[in-house]
């Protein structure tokens, strides 16, 4: 048997990734609550707001009004998504200490998601990773659709590699690698982030996989074999499929919790707590959600 | 990387194990109708019915007339359960030609599920067995609860070998080794069903993972790795656990399909035409079937 890290880091996105692909609009102070439950439940790290513009997402508009309302549990790190320099301004108006910069291994996906082509989102974002750095911020990056994507089909380990050293050229001091659309297999994960760990340390490395086709289970045991350590994951699977309405879309964060659980890997997440977490922001979106942990008794 | 198996069987139990596990009752010609859609999709072995006390299971208690109004697919392979000589009788009646016995590798659960202790069951399916291949039926062997037994926990590899042993001893052609509750990880296939895999032949061994904790494709994954070939599931992930009012239970014949496809193992199964059988009878059911494939467009 291949060996398994003793710890696991998890970085709950379901305030962000997760209410951002949710029809409902959840009033600020229901939102906050939410992201104490989930820092309660023993989550350390909680991607909790973006700061693009308000028209663009309105579900998460009020994120200025957001950060400033959290009431801060003790060793969680909050971090907010940041497009430009101006959302980089209302970052550090907002008190958060994080950030986190996004592009994608697709031009076409890319272009669709945020009208830019992929050099151009790195040229856009290094005086925006400068003065975050500068402001002592610290900051995230991801790359989206990693393995394929949705308008090009399969992408290259090359290309993902590329788009992943640029960002790190930035500044950023860890990559989350997207699943966008929950096509990879566990063998795709083999390859794709089998070629990335030949070149950057695993441990600044997130794995962030979709369970849109019920695979990422799989990616994660697969990635974790392969020595990874950090995954992305969302309260009850908080969070549709932008390309497949009705579809899962973020791995559930009670699904990977109780894979580690099982395994005896530590992540010092509570699965009883993050439950009560989806509970209550299931109840104020008025729908089931996805997780299949969440549905057992 | 491990070389995976270049053609896999998959034995469709959602006429039976899912059916089994809805509350609805399914009027028999939409049964069949069900069940002819799954043929034609390319489902070569399909479990369909039930010869249990019709009093224990209502929602199969039709088998003798479903079995006989089904529109026969050239190719494919119908079983049924039968739990004694009396659903031998009505099986032989009924003119099918493959039949399962059925036992777990926990003595409380066997007891609690069917009566008697694991001995006295194998002891009861001999005759039943000799009686089935002296009419020329063939015979396969379920082992329930192989990785996790709801009320005694953790199952032993040797536990489930001494099972799945006695019934190959009294004939059967395959054995199914079921993770009843859904439980099992990855690392809990390579230790057991690695075991397993010492003892017998890998061909004559189906793994029927449940997936009830979101596992199931995870396991599939694992089990794919270590050489073997047979996996149950269940149209649109058809039948819920009952241990867990509302959770998953089945691995879904969708998210099965969809894992090999891309992995590029042949099954013979058409993901479009699988689909249209599991929207077929979730409206018959009225509800939405849990497949994470299936709810995507």
């Amino acid at each position: 048997m291949r060996s398994l890290p003793k710890n696991v880091r998890i970085v709950e996105v379901g305030p962000r990734d997760g209410l951002q692909n949710e029809s409902a609009i959840i009033p600020t102070p229901k939102k906050a609550e939410f992201i104490q439950l989930l820092g309660t439940a023993g989550l350390q790290d909680i991607e909790v707001a973006s700061f693009v513009h308000p028209n663009r997402v309105p579900q998460l508009a009020d994120a200025d009004e957001l950060v400033r309302q959290l009431e801060l549990v003790p060793n969680v790190r909050y971090s907010a998504l940041v497009p430009n320099m101006k959302g980089l301004e209302r970052a550090i108006q907002s008190g958060i200490r994080r950030i986190a910069v996004f592009t994608a291994a697709s031009e076409t996906f890319n272009k669709k998601n945020i009208n830019m082509g992929i050099q151009e989102s790195i040229d856009v974002f290094k005086p925006v990773v400068d003065r975050a750095l500068k402001e002592g911020l610290s900051v995230r990056g991801y790359v989206s659709t990693c393995f394929v994507c949705p308008y090009e089909g399969p992408v290259t380990k090359e290309k993902v590699a590329d788009v992943a050293g640029a960002l790190f050229q930035l500044g950023v001091d860890e990559v989350s690698i997207g699943d966008t659309i929950g096509a990879a297999t566990p063998r795709d994960v083999e390859t794709t982030s089998g070629y990335l760990l030949q070149q950057f340390a695993g441990h600044k490395l997130a794995m962030h996989f979709h369970d849109t086709y019920g695979m990422a289970i799989a990616n994660v045991y697969q990635a974790l074999q392969m020595g990874f350590m950090i995954f992305d994951s969302s309260a009850g699977g908080l969070g549709g499929c932008p390309y497949a309405p009705g579809a899962s879309g973020n791995l559930a964060t009670e699904d990977l919790v109780y894979l580690l659980d099982r395994l005896g890997i530590k992540s010092g997440v509570s699965l009883d707590l993050v439950r009560r977490a989806s509970y209550f922001i299931a109840r104020e979106l008025g729908r089931d959600l996805p997780s299949r942990v969440l549905k057992t008794a």
